[in-house]
């Protein structure tokens, strides 16, 4: 995207309305009265084939009639017009479009959209929309939309696909006191899309947060690497969590995946903060647009009240900021401004006595000490108290530290003072919140930020031609089959071939040959049905483990074939896999969807019982750095097992890294012809021993 | 307790305020000029040694010298004479203290308590506190307290063990606009407790749901007990969750022990709806005052924004009560109601277009329709709508249906303008919310309060005398040999007595012994060292299993002695278990602790990994019911494992029932005796097959 007709959209120097009306309830009003009553600075050009005059403004009949040049055209003619009105825009040499307009993809006309964003792109405009309320922006007083006003001022801009919902959004920053630079409806995203518009906020000097409201993205890659790359806290509110769904899945890696899991595993590779809620997504815009990243585990917290401290450290335990007690010299210091029955522990409780002078000295002391990496302060209303001035102590105690990049935030519980001393302190710069649990949440936000931008990373560029060579030669041969489905044989030689330890798998179509494959192998070994027709194999009687000699093996041939012509008289069978038997180990699964907007996605959970009845898996968009396999083990909740649970010896988790590394990259250098994938089970042994890949199934895509 | 005092306590017709202040700034002056100030109509006699007038209103010197009855003595005199006073106030008549008075327990001189409560049940008096803020009432206008004002007025009321939190959550009433008509400090809890008050509370026509800030109780079962036969909702916030701890534990039970769940169950027995955190509390209890249970599945959303729609949607799975798409009858006739391109199926989307009447007629037909069990109403702020007309014609179109019972909820998601709607809305007896997320938690709390009344059960008489003789003489053994832990053989016995299938276990000797019993056991059989001195068996070489004739007896009890002499020479070896040797089947283990709150309480989790690494274990307080013997094992994460994973038969969950309540029994019948309990593993076999208790411990009480 060319940032400079982006700039155009949002910061522009004139602009055209087309379709501006001169009867007040009509959006093609409302825009032009919002841009003149807000006191945008620019040139307003209103287009209108039979008005004159909108608001003291001359009109023009037509674009081509403005006398200068202009940046931007507002479009709000009806959907049938819009088409024509952007060829005349491009012919004038306007540079981007904000398509109020609705009627397009979003009632079923993607054809509508698709012409207008191909007119756009002959004349080289960006289109944000259609079907937007339009933009606003406090720096340039632009409200170019038929929102009502603009935002209560802040260096948060918001970004959000739902038009009704800023223009809630927009009335909700004055009564939550949260404040935004500018807000952007995107609409239905025919052009501009999330990606581009943080790409351009990350230097725009008027914002320092980045607030998204997402229903789903069309360009999920996109995404991630333009966020990767952002310098500014991005904070999402994914909804719609329950309807991307995991419809027909052929694996039982597809039938796992889901929008919370996926969206969530793209969120933290993107070093993308999530909120849980509307509140929430207000609360944490707020921490990260006022203050700095947590860098630490040692967060303090002051207060007058124990009830509100109590609940403070349960929050802190519930999001992941838990409490440590205060060394013994900052106890002791602290103790100094409490009487006998305070505590200096952590948190450090001032009680109900605490005046303005405490809080000041407290304050001062522990924001300013080496051991406190953030500070939170509560106070609970009492009646011998102004909370206005102890808001206010609080404020001149940092800034007399001199201390910067060290958060702090307070959390007033109380009425309607507490209110107004909470809106101080947040234009003084510190947030503030009613309750003790939306602090610690936001303190939580800024670890979580500091965090999640450890391990981001660049994606690497996948170039693997050996193997690729090899697999796509084994998908041919399926595809000139008519299959969409390898048998496992070949899904394992595809494994084999990026490398993958897979237990050694042949195919016999004679018992003679079935019997060379064994005594090659060695025994034990195990023997499966290979057959396209039948997919559960133990159910046909395929699988006979445990072969310990050749008679054994003859045997097992001919039961197999009995047995899948008993199952399934047609079955077309290509032969009996002569595979080695594998010693047992913890057994773990790998697998991999393609998903539609993020593409290939390798999933890692604990085999058996712990995938299937307690789904405990997680997902990261492929191909995945070393750090974030590394988090993809951690974050499961039964990880403890592989540390050797009932006495077992650690796993190899060195080896399970390098698999599911590898298999990132091979899923990711196959994504055009791979659907889903599971290796399942991984028998993961003892450290330095390894791992086996022992079933494998591989789906192609639909061609 | 007796209701009269507390009727005295709560409604007085008169009360003394010993303490009583001409000093502005003192709390004894703060409470004689709240009962003033918020116009109290019963008598007040302020009792101050010097003082002749204190706001207008007659001094006296002493308690005695006051003319007439008086109900209440609220006392702020020093912690020193409050002795004193209570003597005098007893010897006057008086039927209730409240105790403002700090310096007692609270800073360890739970001796002045005791005098104080000693001398109170001498005269008949009940005592709230000491250590309190004081109570408040709306309906009495009585605030006696030194908290500034009477709170925002409804029907809910408060009961808090924080002082502090009562300011400011009486500040927060009017900010929030969540009614109340009591607020009661309960401090220290000395006499007056929160089943006393929740019983008093049950009868009191000026409360219709019972708010509570529990840091914790003295005694469990008496709060289970009253709020179970309270039929007013209870919503209660437990605060400390992560202090109660489950320190040093000698069985596994114990160390999986811990507030969140003890507690967590308690509140599930006693029918207790539970809130996350104050905000929440706050929300909910709007709710639950002003609204009916949700008494089904069908919940219908009605919103002018897909945006909050969707929010809602996914608040709704979030919090258990998704949503369904609405029949086609319903679907039909809200069609009518909206443009083309909105939605009738759930949520119902009217659009953005939709204006007061749209609002009206779909809600007039949806709150009718005998398909809806409750109703949500999302409206997101748009520049064309005024939220209060909207407000009013949700209001009139509910209104207009007639009908009862059914509950509504409204969000106004918005500025200012949504603000003012919601606070008429509230006030016209429909909660509203500014986040569609709040609104359904709201909702969702009403279908709690529904679903948990449903089994809460009394606690049967538990009368085992049989049972019980037989485990006591075992108990009694074992405490005359000086030992706090019951051998496995013993143990066994003890659940033998109780009627618990255990695998059948003896005690040999000597090798002749093992023999005969082996012989008489059946083969295979499991052989255990049996040794107060070796509490990990396996680890002394100390258990041999799968033993088949006799002659492996004999090799295994030379075997076992051997290895526990070397693992520990000096070991009391009281001889050999010979088991049963029970067949393979789904681990589950069941276990008690007796919790210094709650008492004996049993718990229930799957065995092995499942309770090791993931701890999906839960509680409850014996002894419990058939019905929540079935939650449990419904709540536990892993659940599906017992309805045959990977294959597997359906397990015998009758069997696994009967043994968890017989087990609850056993440990409620010996709660003077024992302390901790495992029975782990017990393995559950197919329907119809039942289980065996396979390994067990019992540790005793401190004597």
């Amino acid at each position: 995207m060319d940032q400079t007709a982006l700039t155009k959209l949002l910061r522009p120097k004139s602009l055209a309305v087309v379709g501006a009306s001169a009867t007040p309830g009509k959006i093609g009003y409302t825009v032009i009265d919002n841009l003149v009553k807000n006191g945008y600075k620019g040139k307003i050009y209103p287009i209108n084939p039979t008005a004159t005059e909108i608001l003291g403004l001359r009109v023009y009949a037509e674009i081509k009639d403005v006398p200068g040049k202009v940046d931007l055209a507002v479009i709000t003619v009806p959907v049938n017009l819009v088409s024509q009105v952007a060829e005349e825009c491009g012919k004038k040499g306007i540079g981007a479009l904000s398509v109020i307009t609705s009627g397009f993809s979003e009632v079923g006309r993607k054809d509508l959209e698709d012409e207008l964003v191909s007119i756009a792109r002959q004349y080289g405009m960006c289109v944000l929309g259609p079907n937007i309320v339009g933009t606003l922006s406090n720096s340039d007083k632009l409200n170019a939309s038929f929102a009502p006003f603009l935002p209560f001022p802040g260096k948060a801009t918001l970004i959000t696909q739902s038009g009704a919902l800023l223009i809630a959004m927009d009335a909700i920053t004055y009564t939550r006191k949260v404040g935004f630079d500018k807000m952007i409806s995107i609409g239905n995203m025919a052009d501009v899309d999330f990606a581009d518009l943080i790409t351009w906020l990350d230097t725009d000097e008027d914002t320092n947060c980045i607030c998204l409201y997402i229903e789903g993205f069309k360009d999920g890659r996109k995404f991630i690497e333009a966020s990767r790359k952002c310098k500014k806290p991005i904070i999402a509110l994914k909804a719609g969590v329950s309807a991307h769904g995991a419809a027909a899945a052929a694996s039982h890696t597809g039938s796992l995946a889901g929008a919370v899991k996926v969206y969530g595993a793209a969120f933290q590779q993107a070093g993308v903060v999530q909120a849980s809620d509307l509140s929430n997504l207000f609360d944490r815009t707020l921490a990260l647009s006022l203050q700095s990243p947590l860098k630490g585990d040692n967060l303090l917290v002051i207060t007058n009240g124990g009830g509100v401290g109590v609940l403070a450290t349960d929050a802190g335990e519930r999001y992941g900021v838990p409490l440590q007690f205060a060394p013994q010299d900052v106890q002791e210091e602290l103790k100094k401004h409490m009487p006998a029955y305070g505590s200096a522990k952590n948190p450090v409780d001032l009680t109900g006595m605490a005046g303005n002078d405490w809080y000041y000295k407290s304050v001062k002391f522990a924001y300013a000490h080496p051991w406190v990496d953030g500070l939170v302060v509560l106070y609970c209303e009492t009646a011998m108290t102004n909370p206005v001035e102890i808001g206010q102590a609080i404020k001149k105690a940092v800034d007399e530290t001199g201390v910067k990049n060290r958060p702090i935030i307070v959390s007033m519980t109380g009425g309607t003072r507490c209110d107004e001393a909470m809106a101080w302190l947040v234009e003084n710069g510190i947030p503030a919140y009613p309750a003790p649990d939306q602090a610690m949440n936001a303190m939580a936000a800024l670890r979580e930020y500091h965090d999640i931008r450890k391990d981001i990373g660049g994606s690497e560029e996948i170039c693997l031609p050996e193997s690729s060579k090899k697999a796509r030669a084994i998908i041919a041969k399926a595809r000139a089959d008519g299959r969409s489905m390898l048998t496992e044989v070949e899904a394992k030689k595809l494994f084999g071939a990026y490398k993958l330890p897979v237990a050694e798998t042949n195919l016999s179509t004679s018992e003679e040959e079935a019997v060379a494959l064994a005594n090659k192998t060695g025994y034990p070994i195990v023997m499966k049905i290979v057959s396209p027709d039948i997919i559960h194999k133990s159910d046909a009687g395929g699988v006979k483990v445990n072969i310990k000699d050749e008679a054994g093996v003859r045997a097992a041939y001919n039961a197999i074939l009995a047995g899948a012509k008993a199952y399934k008289a047609d079955a077309h069978i290509f032969g009996v896999a002569i595979q080695e038997m594998a010693p047992l180990g913890t057994e773990v699964i790998v697998g991999s969807i393609n998903d539609p907007t993020f593409g290939p996605t390798v999933m890692f959970g604990l085999g058996g019982i712990f995938v299937e009845v307690l789904k405990d898996v997680t997902f990261r968009v492929a191909p995945v750095t070393n750090g974030q396999v590394k988090q993809m083990i951690n974050e499961i909740r039964s990880v403890a097992i592989l540390a050797g649970a009932r006495g077992a010896a650690p796993r190899d988790r060195v080896a399970l890294e390098d698999l599911i590394a590898k298999y990132s990259c091979m899923i990711y250098d196959l994504r055009d012809e791979i659907s889903e994938t599971d290796a399942n089970p991984v028998l993961v042994y003892e450290e330095g021993k390894g791992l086996k890949v022992v079933d494998a199934r591989i789906i192609l895509k639909k061609q």
